[in-house]
């Protein structure tokens, strides 16, 4: 009985093939073999750690990120932020198409950033994959999903559970499944122009 | 201090009674030991290792099964699929009616197919079990859920982090929360039969 | 290189502050690290283990609770329930603003109880926690969420995967994103006034 698997390049039935390239399955085995061991059982405030680790898998990260110890990324390559951005616990960051994560956003907790589906309507089944950009100051609540290609605005919100499938404007606020705009944002609410205390 | 459960299967509160045989739990309880010994460690490609595992625990799966280390299987005996099925990472198939997967039908990551639910105008609230069919070809996306004794056609795409609240039509693309018929998926879109490239 | 983290309580930009005090991310971390190392492998019928666990950290658990193994729990200190309560696997409690979960009532599998939010539209982003109200005999069924300050009166049942987003009647089933209400519950399906078989 060969235990290994059954994905073949060259087979006729496309579901049978495998949907990466052999360097991109062991670049990412790799480094999920890396997480798991030096950054999952990290404590929560070692996050210049995890950013040093993701850095090192190619990632293009702002200063002072908040990437939690179970955050599931895809691959760092295709990952890029601004300053003092945040990934929370067990989001899942599906970043196929490459993922920007603008200064002052949230990622809260399992949120999910879906960036690959298939072209379901083309026999050949292919993986299509789309950038997915999350813009300054805005905020992806728990549990909410971003579809493939969707861009969130400066400041946009996306409610907690809701699923964005068109982009979300600058300063606006969704909620619901499809999430659609309930109410404005102040756009000054601008956390870096925040008076010291 | 008694360390155990406080289930008794002659409670007069329907609520502090077992939802399950003894024989059933056992049964699980042994499984789950060894999906997490044998299986979960194991690496993606490692596909056929873990159908041989399942069909020791009753399984019937089709040939060139993909199903991942981290997908979850209430029970396996209760489990039946065609040929090139997947189930993905981190799947929930609660499968306690029963689950059909049809030939090249795709469940997604973190999908969850719920195969029971309890009647809430009964004060014995008895566990209602019912069967869920996933048809040929079709796809869940992911972060969808089938509710209990939903039926997907042929063909049928559940959009990612939909909910299908009634049974899906062949060849027929589904979103939202619950989940409305959103437009068709062309009927010769069939992988099988892509032409070999 | 530093490290530790980069959260600074004086810090002029306010999502640099930490939100919770030392003293109490310091009792959560002993509290996590305990649940992960005694109950988190404990099998599944060892109830009164965790709640004695849970109770030592604070916790008002009323009589013959189901708390399962992977069920987490933000602060114990915040949880608050009545007899033969249950809160399934993978139920995210987020109980910032505190939970109380009454007598008979019924958490399932995945459910997120998310008991804080931010104020969006001040420049200093304050965390907002607010408590989150369970009645007796509810059901919060699978994958569903509680949105923060909501309350489920007596008897309510938000269905899979639904979203709650105001409170939700005595006897009355929800349903959907944003739930809607969709039926009535007999308000005599007490499961403990059931007659004994």
């Amino acid at each position: 009985m060969p235990l290994h698997g059954q994905h073949d390049p060259g087979h006729p039935d496309p579901l049978m093939r495998p949907m990466q390239g052999m360097r991109n399955k062991v670049r990412r085995a790799l480094f999920h073999f890396c997480w798991a061991l030096l950054c999952r059982p990290t404590p929560n405030p070692m996050h210049r750690w995890r950013c040093f680790i993701l850095r090192r898998f190619g990632a293009r990260l702002g200063k002072n990120n908040f990437i939690y110890p179970t955050a599931k990324i895809w691959a760092p390559w295709l990952l890029e932020t601004g300053d003092v951005a945040t990934i929370a616990s067990n989001v899942n960051l599906y970043n196929v198409g490459g993922v920007f994560i603008g200064h002052h956003a949230i990622i809260s907790e399992e949120a999910f950033l879906c960036g690959a589906t298939h072209d379901f309507q083309d026999p050949e089944f292919p993986l299509v994959s789309k950038r997915i950009e999350i813009g300054p100051y805005a905020w992806i609540c728990s549990r909410a999903v971003m579809l493939p290609g969707v861009r969130a605005g400066e400041g946009a919100v996306l409610g907690a559970a809701s699923v964005a499938t068109r982009d979300l404007q600058d300063w606006t606020v969704y909620a619901g499944n499809p999430a659609r705009a309930i109410k404005p944002r102040d756009a000054a609410a601008k956390p870096d122009l925040a008076a010291p205390r």
